[in-house]
């Protein structure tokens, strides 16, 4: 039917991959992520996803550093005690902790980092911020599928975007615009492989929930 | 490549689909739809989103009756009115308008409205809800993707669910879950096709935005 990847294919092979080669990705293929990006559905069909993609090494740095504070923030006071989250086994934890502590320390180095945004019809305050979620996380998720079909690794992340001003500072962001996801893009160093979640039937109940 | 739909064809013609038929969808097809939702990611891999699939008449009842409320409070004011929106042209405002007006009047005749929730450590407040936007609409947006690949129309709407009181009483949530988002799907009635969006060029930059 098709000579590009499939939509189920795609969708059940898409891990987050954070660790990514130096290696340059094309210009095309970017433009091509957001392009994707863009497809996605928006509350009232207002359009007002924006999307930044990083290469400049300065700002890359700037990034880097605040996604630093936000990891450890994060991950710091689990990072010997792994096992302390309900939901993971301790092994699997140790190794998304190790992946993105990796990507942590390599964030600088990773050749494009795209940042999810919207623009409002007002200055941004924690209320907007609250409102924004369904009009950019479908887009968000259109460009780490398109990303996979494409050969790229992706992770969302939005640890290094809790300090507004900060952010606002190292992108030039107007009073309007916030930034919600940081997505570092990359070809990957190693396997794409299927993602494992919990049984549908876990998840799922038909007319009400109990 | 596949004999599935390529994951870039349904990127760019999953448009909103209102106008849905009355004829059942087969519950093998529904499964399928949330299986794929359930592949999306969620922050710390937390995996909290839950799906609710209504056929039951006497529930869908409920919930056409809570949209009915949300549409009437949003489109109300404007829908004499359909220029407006900054956003859109008039015409295409008056057929957005025309189509959520179609969907109100029909809800309760749609084979299955799927519900997207969140389930929570915690008992659910309006901090809660802010929160859990990244962790639901990725799978949201992989439903999309799925029923247009199979044949099947959707549209997302929220408008129903902002009486979080009613919601959990018409669906039996526990005090820990909410609902973000409410997905009525069918088979079209009209022709699937292309999605219009900006330019890329409008609602891209590199580095930073300004």
């Amino acid at each position: 039917m098709s000579d590009e990847m499939g939509i189920f294919e795609a969708m059940y092979n898409c891990r987050a991959m954070r660790r990514l080669d130096t290696k340059p990705v094309p210009e095309e293929l970017l433009v091509k992520l957001i392009d994707a990006a863009n497809q996605a559905p928006s509350g009232s069909n207002a359009q007002n996803a924006r999307w930044i993609v990083v290469r400049n090494p300065d700002v890359k740095r700037e990034l880097a550093d605040l996604n630093r504070k936000g990891v450890e923030a994060y991950v710091g006071p689990n990072v010997d005690n792994p096992g302390s989250l309900p939901h993971h086994s301790e092994e699997k934890r140790r190794r998304m902790v190790a992946s993105v502590i990796w990507q942590m320390e390599h964030m600088h180095e990773i050749p494009a980092l795209i940042i999810a945004c919207m623009e409002f019809e007002m200055k941004v305050d924690a209320a907007t911020m609250a409102m924004g979620g369904g009009s950019i996380w479908p887009g968000i998720q259109n460009l780490l599928l398109a990303a996979r079909a494409l050969g790229l690794g992706a992770a969302p992340t939005t640890l290094g975007l809790m300090d507004h001003a900060a952010v606002t500072k190292a992108l030039n962001l107007p009073e309007t615009m916030a930034a919600f996801c940081l997505i570092p893009v990359g070809y990957p160093l190693g396997k794409f492989g299927p993602v494992t979640r919990k049984p549908v039937s876990e998840i799922m109940r038909f007319d009400q929930w109990s």
